[in-house]
């Protein structure tokens, strides 16, 4: 069931590594199938090195599990409420990325110092508030999806697909599993530049209005013209 | 049609990857024809694994598609303002490597502290202005390399082979497609060992006019007596 | 002799240079065979590369050589100190990993900024004191475990797998030699986010208990749920 | 003609690339016969992948070339006032690597702050002082070789096997060209350690003079203990 999507979820899965935004088994992505609303994760865990596509996890959106003989991956109900906050997620990751997660461990946004950020990320990558002693020993997972999205009211999960949870890390989204780790590596690499950036001019300020709009409506957007035309 | 260039303008983007200075798709190498004028680019937006010299586009100076089945590189206006500027320059690189576009997000150029850079560059690699809201909503790209070349009003291209775009990144330039992505490389080894010293010196200064002119000039002009002799 | 003891700490060395944690033969690691008591540890001085399972060291606790014609690592004695310490220890490693040894040089333990160190260790990983003129001149090896022993006075070398000695280094164990190289790579990386955390937050504070508590008890203990039922 | 030690000079160059010490052909290695006092060195400007043994140059200790159709490294005169300086050095190493240049480049001695240092290298790695302009342009790779001279007045090179010349980069040696190359990868993990030591704790004193005995002498000397009986 789903054999493609579970290929492409490992595949994506291993591309983590590849970009080198995981560390042993710290990272996580997963699909939603638009026909069925199903979404396929990695199970928790288990090596990079072994995993084979058909040991990825099938569940329903509530978490309940369709298909699969391991336990899904651990971040499973964030996951979730990412894909119940916005219909067109279709893949999410998430990851401990060095650089980020510094942003995240120090509680900050990551500012949009150039167009690097801008032609993926609509602004600041959003910090998540820290959750409460009661959200952490209530349902934690969940709840980290849940500050995730209220960090999203009134803002688009297309253009700003990423969010760092504080003391934690990364997670990013897109319209596939491959364009959700797409995103993480971005996030990681935006980091890493916005961290040296700072040290070379400590009274940076973020990219005006205008340069954003432009690099970001480039690539998207129905007026895009990077790329080739479709 | 220039078909040894076009492997050359390939090889060149390659290299961009090996070398690390380019993420995904983040950068784009051209070079120019010395018979014909014509400029060879790669198309925007195609993975650098599958990516085939046949795939390479030809444009005249102005822009103009001469051969090719796919849209050029969305920087392709950027690169033919500084093949415009002088007639020297014989390739042109763009990337956003890290450390090199820390400092293009700083605003600053990088300062001469050190022979390595002095070996290349002939005084500190300027960062061109931000771009007006004018010329950004305007022809984007062009107005690029118009504030490239206002920021050479009076310098030579040979002599400093690579400028920094402000909140933007690196473009890089030389003697073919090749010699750009070579520069493109040492300015960003460049930035990196300048951010570091300065964090070990914060006061620290240019190094002197005539270290600066032995290094520049033990490897170009006349007198060179760096490699071997031809 | 344990030959399948020798293997895994022939693999287990291996590893650190695979993790880049060591470089030439700055690393070792040894295992605790279960039934006997007896260690078995990696030569001192031969490089990785030529290294063979039949070449690594038997020692008893007290290090008098059982079996083995090449002299044991000279960091023996720190290892045999903190096997005696805690009967659950089955593997020892040791590095001069970038970051955590500059925490170590610069004489301070490593804050549990965030989930990735806490998934690991319950609370800040510890720079053990710096040795006495009298201690570096007497037993030197010996005494750095001692150290590191004095270090753990009324804490669990099983909820704290890991600490760094004082201008020297890191010291990791676990439950085999494979588990003592993996808790020195997450120290590393722990030790890489801290510095970053820290430049981009100097105000920074450790995370709150209950956060810690969450995330060590999610993966330690009777009732963790990361991973595989068993 | 010394067919072996050609074939070391080329290893020990390549050795640099494989260690990431130096980009392109920004390093140089040379070797000196121990009974004839013939140096070899590899050719200035040509490219790693393409070097073979045969190309090395041979020359005497003032220069003078005795085989080779190439132009020996720019550096050579740097190189031979080293081994003029000291009968012992048997290997020399030039490199720019990222963080030992930042160190020479904000014209600073690379502390000893940890024993990974002090096992290498007994004290601070000096920086020798600028050139003047006088000495820049006359024999300047000779004058190079002369202040790093003068700044071992007093000093052993077998106890401190390299040096930083200010605004430039690293000369490192040894008992061999291996052995020197050795060396430069040391200096350049010191640095980097150092570097990052000084942000974690920017009141850092170097190691007492206890500890700096004990480990340079632990593998050094008469009373060695590291590594094998010979």
């Amino acid at each position: 069931m789903l054999d493609e999507l579970k290929k492409e979820v490992l595949d994506a899965n291993l591309a983590l590594v590849k970009h080198g935004v995981v560390l042993f088994t710290w990272g996580n992505v997963s699909a939603r199938d638009k026909e069925t609303g199903l979404v396929v994760i990695k199970p928790s865990g288990v090596p990079y090195e072994t995993m084979k596509a058909q040991q990825m996890v099938i569940t329903d959106i509530d978490g309940n599990i369709v298909e699969g003989e391991l336990s899904p991956s651990t971040d499973l109900p964030t996951h979730l409420e990412i894909y119940k906050a916005d219909d067109s997620v279709r893949g999410v990751a998430h990851t401990h990325s060095t650089y980020a997660t510094a942003f995240a461990q120090a509680g900050r946004s990551i500012p949009c110092y150039g167009t690097t950020h801008a032609d993926y990320f609509y602004g600041a990558i959003p910090c998540a508030r820290a959750l409460t002693e009661q959200e952490v020993n209530g349902k934690y997972e969940e709840n980290t999806g849940k500050v995730i999205r209220e960090t999203f009211v009134g803002k688009s999960f297309e253009s700003m697909p990423g969010a760092l949870v504080k003391n934690h890390g990364v997670f990013s989204w897109g319209k596939s599993a491959d364009n959700a780790v797409h995103n993480a590596v971005v996030i990681e690499e935006a980091a890493k530049m916005a961290i040296f950036s700072e040290i070379l001019n400590p009274k940076l300020e973020q990219v005006p209005q205008y340069l954003l709009d432009k690099h970001y409506l480039r690539k998207h957007g129905k007026n895009a013209y990077y790329g080739q035309k479709k």
